[in-house]
């Protein structure tokens, strides 16, 4: 019996979409306004998911004490109230899209869950615009 | 590394369900209050989800103001305030149950996106009721 | 001690916004999409505050599945899968804008809650447009 | 053509974690807060999603007035306003977790849907914890 | 310039409606399901208002870090978790109807807050009923 | 009869709280992870309600698409995808404190409404934190 068991997170952050490669024009051309050198910004909400079978002691998944324990750690303590392009360092080179984002933060969550668990984690960077990555 | 992206919109409609073929009181049967021939109406929330890999040069797996517009062309402006059984060609023969309407949007909005990106459309018909397809 | 006690419900309609006496490009240019001929339609969120004196026996202000029940018989089952325009008489000859929609609410709630309480009533149009009047 | 049609639903009730053949120690360690022998409880929100091909004729997947009435017999009227614990029989000898709750939810409705439909529980216990189930 | 913060908290708690100087008939008829001897629960959500000038030094009416803080140690310390009717002493003679348990609430936040500021207390008891209470 | 109607908005921007003539240290203490001087950001959602007396032609207290097209020239266009201290002239010498932002788009709004229509601000900062502001 294999359940899906989600907890919802969020951070406040400030970014910029750029290519340092790229000239001003071409990223004016393709970010728009989300290229404002002065930067902006979001209230990132989080829903981060693992699936597994149901342990039959505790009847948990994972307890979900652990599991906001490791968001907290990995993503709210490093995220919440910093600007990604200048304080994260995995978006120094990094374009820090949503997409990209989402994708950094499945890379820093799956190594801290059993190998056995499947995770999939979304975030809303607006109530209307948001990603989903599961490592496929 | 394949992202989904999401977006929602929504549009204000009235439409009415029943067949022409059957009888008014089979019509009352099955459809009930919905069958009130002077119509009643809904606001319609639609999750348009775009699955996709990641462009390594603008970190997009679609541009959102791009998606923004096709959801606009394709359903904002052909469905917003409008009456669907009478103004929505696609209604004119096919019954407008959220089924339907929805696989209707899947349908307008595939042949916009690249081959190579996956669809999934959700539409709420009420905050208690909403219905999903992906081409399957 | 004066507590505010709130039910929301709901129900869905089909309206249209114009005025008889107007000609049709008067009622264009002030209703424009909403005076679509074919009507259009929407999921009205309402909420429904009673304000009064905590009773000391029940501790109740008033008993919420009462509350209930009224705007139910009041609302619901008049307004609900309803053509407003054409099968609510109050909108016989008033055009169903949401501020006129909230004021025949309210006067259809206030005579059946007891005259020591006061009413106001809140009105979702869309999620994003709503309205609220409490008698005055 | 299939598509998946969700029903939300509510009920609230009181609950505790625990197992009586666990000491009392290993049982504060294990559950802690949701180990008070007093109790505590939830509103639990439900969304029913089921799958199928939509009926030519209809235009449904399933009437959702069907679906409602059947959630309404298998889970609210057996869960809303009880102790899980104490009066609900499938968790006398079951840990009432939010994943074996969604458990014993998907198990009631699975039988009274046609088989050809595939059923998928999705259990809010908190707006920021919820789990899933689909007979996997 | 009188300016209102808002802040939004929550607790997980059982809870029973009744008198010990009824008969059980009475409390049935009065409390029905809500009487259920073995509890039921909620998740309550709180929203804390507080109204005041803005010190024109920080800009702040009130330290929201501070607000938070008193209403975890006034309320969510003591109330989440907990079966109201046993472990919350304000309840122990007192029916925890949401109009009683807001009036509380209020009475404990007031005096830990400054006398120039004005306070609101609305708790929902699901996501359908809730109340407020300002002191008056 | 006078109604109020509101018309939720939204912007996302970058700010920082502190003062200039204040030491780092006395900023770090009073405004925390907010002083961060590489700014970080938020979904800013803005609640405007004015409230007058409903035009017996229209039906209307206001053209909500006029309501609309106000909130998006004074508000949406000068302070969406901006830094606050930075690009909005208004917090220059003001920090950028979810109250002084609040009363700042009050004092925006008010002039383009006409004086016989009443004004209320309500602006989240994040899902759990707003603030509301009407002129007193």
């Amino acid at each position: 019996m294999k359940v899906t068991v989600s907890r919802k997170a969020h951070f406040n952050a400030a970014h910029r979409l750029y290519r340092k490669d790229w000239s001003h024009e071409k990223n004016e051309e393709i970010f728009g306004l989300c290229n404002n050198p002065n930067f902006h910004g979001h209230n990132y909400e989080l829903i981060v998911s693992v699936t597994g079978e149901i342990d039959q002691e505790t009847g948990y998944v994972i307890d979900m004490k652990i599991l906001k324990d490791i968001i907290k750690f990995e993503v709210e303590d490093t995220f919440d109230h910093k600007n990604l392009n200048i304080e994260v360092p995995e978006f120094k080179e990094l374009n820090p899209t949503a997409e990209n984002i989402v994708v950094v933060i499945y890379n820093k969550l799956k190594p801290k869950l059993s190998s056995h668990l499947d995770l999939e984690v979304v975030l809303y960077e607006t109530p209307r615009n948001f990603v989903k990555y599961s490592g496929e």
